[in-house]
């Protein structure tokens, strides 16, 4: 393990992919990786980019990289697609961006498609940003494929999140609906060359007035044609806007605190959890199980039982 | 609270939806209510259906409830909508559906859009079930539109689990590769006066038929076009008999003591953490929080000591 981590600090690439593996499968060897990279990490600024399946939001976040590679920056991607039944296609995008990114030597792609791993998936990605930040990533940018609950946590908790949307198909309105306007901090309308591009800003930046005027941060909405590059700079100069504004504020101190404090706390949780479930405890449950069935004792019961029992 | 429970008990909807609100809302009553109605569960078949966006889950599940209702059945219908920022139009569909499947005395529809409440969406679902369900509903149907995480614990946690697919755009590769084969129990070729529709069902029943020898129950494959009922019995057949197939095998009762099984431990750990987080450890947390922006300690150091702390 020390070996991994030394080649992994020397900037082996190799060394960063064998530990992301070790995070992803939850190994036991998690906590000292994690433990051991922890002060190498807080240097990164994470993206989040989430909006609909079909906004081109790949190819958008190809684009950002290039240009974020020609900054001299380095950018990790994790391309988060937890069940991406129907996304149509994003299999064989991912495949195609492999090609065409991979002869970035300042480029990492990771793709989670994490099918199977019940809950702990934004969890787990930060943990990964984690690895990309200690070695020496500028930019991380998580990219979502899904628009369950787990993709937007994970874009949530990112320093910037931006939400792209279509000139078509009352992108906006729904958007809206589904309280997209309070996570976005910067939105973009892709595929401007279409026809409702500047209707559909003009929809976005009134529903982001709404917003309220005692927001500090007026998000920006920014045009672009992703394929063509166009607009893509402008999104950059935002970012870097953002950056700076949540800098000069306070907010990336405070954001980082929070981070800080959800990981102690989901810590906390899983270690009690695993006090808790002791042989006994699961012998008691499984006693209590028959009586559940024939409907005699309720399960919250028997949870007050076994939590009184545990504390006894 | 005795009184609305008393008039849910005797049958009144309004006091149904009062306690599904209490039970949506986390109020502080939930517990008692659930507690109270535990003992009238179990009699309800849970039916989960999950597909691709567009693939026409809803309008089936209305054939399916109209047809229900012609056999004197009653029916509940927990529409999950976690985000569905970009679903198109499935907030304008159920409203239109409202006004159809409103004049059915024996329908109770209730649309769970949760942006919001991180995680638990999954327990929340199947609370709200265990209401309808006590209300003596003989179907429930769970219908996502989301295809993210929690979408899919919901549907997998259900007594039966219909994957619906369309004939086009590869559906059937898409929706092996998301693993979606193996949580299906009945799979569906919706819209199936389409082209294709043949070479799908061939495909999907391909698809099932690797998962193996040594599974007992074999997924049927139903073609529909829902918006004229076409092989809406049958597909209510196939229900049926997945039905009786798991009460012969005795797989209802296993999954009745797995559902028992994950109340206990939800609640087990919902009571830890409770129990864990008092003044005094949110302050020890507090204290710690300037070490770890320094980068000083570790969150993974702070939780153990916390926990250690607790313990002692």
């Amino acid at each position: 393990m020390n070996d991994v981590l030394e080649k992994y600090e020397r900037g082996d690439r190799r060394a960063l992919a064998r530990l992301i593996s070790l995070i992803e499968n939850e190994d036991v060897r998690s906590r000292e990786i994690l433990e051991k990279i922890f002060p190498r990490i807080g240097r990164a600024h994470r993206i989040g980019v989430t909006g609909p399946p079909g906004a081109g939001k790949s190819t958008l976040v190809d684009q950002m990289t290039k240009k974020f590679c020609q900054q001299k920056k380095r950018v990790g991607i994790i391309a988060v697609d937890p069940t991406s039944p129907f996304s149509g296609g994003a299999l064989l995008g991912d495949r195609i961006r492999m090609n065409d990114l991979a002869t970035y030597p300042d480029v990492f792609i990771r793709s989670m498609a994490t099918r199977g791993s019940l809950g702990g998936l934004a969890n787990r990605a930060h943990e990964v940003a984690d690895l990309l930040d200690g070695f020496g990533m500028d930019l991380i940018i998580f990219e979502t494929v899904g628009v369950g609950q787990s993709e937007l946590d994970i874009v949530e908790a990112a320093d910037t999140t931006i939400v792209v949307l279509v000139p078509e198909s009352g992108d906006a309105i729904q958007a809206m609906k589904a309280g997209l306007m309070e996570i976005g901090d910067i939105f973009v309308i892709n595929k401007s060359d279409r026809d409702g591009a500047d209707r559909t800003k003009v929809e976005v930046e009134y529903a982001v007035s709404l917003g309220g005027k005692n927001r500090q941060w007026q998000p920006p909405v920014v045009q672009t044609i992703a394929s063509t590059a166009v607009g893509v700079e402008e999104l950059l100069n935002k970012i870097e806007l953002h950056r700076d504004f949540q800098i000069h504020n306070d907010i990336s101190a405070q954001k980082k605190i929070k981070r800080l404090e959800r990981i102690v706390r989901q810590r906390v949780a899983a270690s009690l959890e695993q006090r808790f479930w002791k042989a006994e405890q699961e012998k008691l449950l499984r006693e209590k199980l028959k009586q559940m069935v024939d409907g005699a004792i309720s399960p919250y019961q028997v949870s007050d039982q076994l939590i009184e029992d545990f504390f006894k």
